[in-house]
């Protein structure tokens, strides 16, 4: 059985490893606070060209997302989310649990746009409704679309005219970054938005995320929040010595090189094979249509999601590649698709 | 400059790692629901002697108290803590965030008895007021000291009679149950206490709290509180990796013996020396009280922190040892101390 | 200028305030323990035909909705409502703040169905999202349906069934109860829902709504929670002494008719004039779709909400009457509308 | 049985119940924005001597310092308060139900030095603990005892100094503006603290509290947090005519003094008879020394609450007087007092 359920089926890269291991025995100061951690951050700074941003580990996603949240926005506040948003339907209900309530926008590409920003404002006049006051997008999107610079450009000049953060989940930030449609750098993010975070956990890191926040008003005091929301990890070296193997050299990118491409040869041979997609994906995750038959048997060899109902006979699966995916199992499962077709 | 501030400063134990690449490119379930985590749990259930008891994993303790105490209190009730317990002061009021009071009980040597409990009953008559409902400990507590099994075993029955649950932060547990003085077993707490953590982080993990839930009420739904407050890895294969490393063999305990015997050898040194203690600790922190003079000259070498100040001339510091303690820079400390005197 | 912008315009009922200045004297004990709250809890129960239920008093509605539901959700559970549901939209995500996500389900008429209850079920499913746990509808709905007693028992079934909380808004029920179309009882909420509250302030009173809370399970301690949410008022015979005035006879009742019956005269009247409605409102809130030429000219003498837009010459309105509606004004209106048309 | 258990047992005033009725068919608008509130705030900003300051009005006390406090704070800031301070004890963890840790610090008089703040200051180190930021006072605090103007003066020196806000809780700030011992007005406070509220429901009010923020920075969106909280009463009228009322003359004011008359007058009478007291309490709450036996004969006839045992012989109980308190009760309360002694 091999797997494409996901982008964390596997521990984390070698050179990862490795890093842990020479710097095991080293007694570094906690919480953060330690060279790898520093030098993590300030290596991240020159990537994104910014010196002013504030650096910040998280373990996880859904923890990252709620510390930050809940610390930029006052409690009346409310974030505007895609209908598809992870926050909004994958988090159990995390930033609620914060205080503050997630609009949902209904849209069809998992892209959040000026004008469906602009409905969720005309919707909430008053001081009976809650303030949208914070945008949040995923780049690549829940369903593996991505943002273009243009497109990220615009909602950010509507944001900063409507006095609104935009605030960029990047669980899988170097998908969308080295996607074949990208045009975007990773300071376009520092220039263009009010925090983000760089994925760690599902592009080749054990565990890990580096939020980045480039707004001033939003770095006051930000340690309280970590440790309060209680991610401020006692042996913090290990996120910032991950974080700096990732991106002391171009490690992390050739990690997403290397799903993107995965999901390229899936995508071209399931295409070539006569089936077509749920969503334009140039990222990571596709969702291909495949008949339940096909489906069915697939399944026997193969783990993934299916993913939704297209009609009796038809159903959308997602697939997943990684930084470990291996080019065999892909051919391997082409393969297969074609022979069971 | 050789640290005794913490027993967080250096990596994990090789055999830590080792596992973790050993299993490192293995194919997972997300989530905590992968094959390490579900044996790491049925090792634990084996020690602990009860099969109907829940075993959780979080990546660290703020978030393991601040997630079962949530989950387990109505919005009205309240926590009981020592004036010393860690969540009434050195987590960013993470309870608090969560809608409950914590309050405080003074007391000399940082434990809990029943008749201080019984003033917080006392003190808390009606609706205007908090329920206190769950009793929070600490074994060892943050001064070093630790229950006997009578102790607690009254405990428990005083809580049990109050309809009061008991918890125990764990963060060094194994420390407490190899401590000389110990009389308790793993299997006691679970007989004892409602819920209580086992502390991976400070006892030789990479990062890592396994939270064992007794009481039957407080089973229900309780991942989805893991999820929400973010504590949830994707790759959970991590924790669980960790603790079948620690607990398929003794592992765990021998990590907390050397822990144990370090401190020891400190005390009886500076014993020898001629110097006093702040509390009775018989666990892996230590305070002796040392002339402020010598604590200047000693900071030259080592990292430790000054804990509270005695009088004009003297000050009690915190020596803080681990797994990874090693024997000979204890010996090179008691010389230097006897030197410098 | 005449008002028909809401329910709330006027003062309380005159025998609210004689109730008042007769009892105004008497030393009576605070927090809603005084003879007169007792009195007027009892008088309810006879009326509900339940003398197992618990009745406690509040000083408005967004404060009953928010003390009940965050009392009777675990943190990791949420509510359940139609679109237009006050919870959702007027409340400034007061539900929310006190933890708790509010699901939206978007329906025609304002009414929730046992499928669209299902629907919400089925896209919860594990861990990684809310629990749905509690459906709150109104009765009258916001936009002035009404559930006929075939299906509030469905949806009670429903709930019962799924092991859910039915949780009934009833800012208005006494116009619910009241109206034309209407087949229920005060005792049928009794039977069919966990709990529900009678709008005090919107049927005559000066402030305040009666929480009725008939779940065993949800019962216990909840006037802590009173108390914590800032609902309990020190003096709470101003609550009771108006409920008992509403309750010992068929005051409330009468009210409800003559604001129904208002509507109604609009309602015949805009008809007779050739206009439609947005909605089948058979309570005392009113929809009628206006040509924009005519709306501008009424709101010169008269107060009201133009509440959305139908086409580039028409709009819908909101027409509300209460117990305090003089009919000469309903009657000026109606010839007025006619003269202006 | 005559009561001096509290300063709210009877209703209004009865020029606040005239002023209901003179008012009653008036139709106005909801929420606080009607002319009487409109021209209560402007008349409490003339007494205050401050036309930049916002006044909002609140149902109840508890409803106030939660509003507030929650709507000042970040999520990691907490509040300091005096042991016996009202939101540390009686209000059932409403701070804490909104996310804020409430430090306590021990006094014998009720009352905050800038010593005792700066105690709570040292003890707050770093991102590990919560950041205190608010100090809450209550004037006349719990225990009757009221603050001086150089006191608060002080205060507030310090607490802009340490860039704390200052909050005074005035649920009797009558009684304390008008003690005998009080060199204040009311725009003293205008000037040195940040926000305060004036009570209305234990100075003769039926119900409601006045809000007074002072400083600009904690204006903003403010009635988003009113509405949150559940404190936006659709009649809001009732709490903008009652102020209106009381402060249009002399009447607050005069309320206090009749109700500190009848605490003095009580006091001297107990003094005769040879008593002592617990506190020095210039306000309308006095607590006097008596023997148990001599208690529980009064107990027969006046109903007070018993505070505090003070040996095995004698208790001190509380007596408050208000506004209503009849002097021919006091003068029999000493009579009886006297003769059973």
């Amino acid at each position: 059985m091999y797997s494409f359920k996901n982008d964390y089926s596997e521990g984390a890269h070698p050179r990862i490893l490795n890093a842990l291991i020479e710097t095991n025995m080293e007694q570094l100061e906690g919480y953060g606070e330690d060279p790898y951690c520093i030098k993590a951050a300030q290596i991240l700074k020159e990537r994104i060209k910014r010196q002013d941003i504030d650096i910040h580990f998280f373990p996880g996603g859904t923890q990252t997302n709620l510390t930050a949240i809940s610390a930029f926005l006052r409690p009346h506040e409310a974030a505007i989310a895609a209908n598809t948003g992870h926050i909004l339907v994958h988090e159990t209900g995390a930033i609620e649990a914060t205080g503050h309530k997630v609009i949902s926008i209904e849209v069809n590409d998992g892209k959040l746009k000026p004008e469906h920003v602009q409905s969720a404002l005309e919707a909430h006049t008053d001081e009976h409704m809650v303030k949208p006051k914070l945008v949040y997008i995923s780049n690549p999107t829940e369903i593996g679309s991505i943002y273009s610079k243009s497109e990220l450009e615009h909602l950010s000049s509507f944001c900063r005219e409507k006095n609104l953060y935009l605030y960029v989940d990047g669980a899988r930030l170097g998908s969308a970054l080295r996607s074949e449609e990208n045009d975007m750098e990773l300071s376009d993010l520092g220039r263009f938005v009010d925090a983000f975070y760089i994925g760690g956990t599902k592009s080749g890191a054990l565990i890990g995320e580096a939020l980045v926040i480039c707004g001033d008003s939003l770095k006051e005091d930000f340690r309280f929040h970590i440790k309060q929301k209680g991610a401020m990890l006692a042996k913090g070296r290990l996120l910032g010595i991950q974080f700096l193997e990732l991106f002391r050299d171009d490690l992390y990118f050739e990690l997403a090189d290397h799903a993107n491409g995965m999901a390229r040869l899936l995508k071209n041979g399931i295409t070539e094979a006569g089936y077509s997609f749920l969503t334009n994906s140039p990222s990571n995750q596709i969702f291909p249509i495949l008949p339940n038959t096909l489906i069915e048997r697939l399944l026997e060899k193969y783990a993934f999601y299916v993913w939704q109902k297209i009609d009796e006979e038809n159903s959308a699966v997602r697939l997943v590649t990684s930084w470990a995916t291996r080019e065999e199992m892909v051919l391997e499962f082409i393969l297969d698709l074609k022979a069971l077709a």
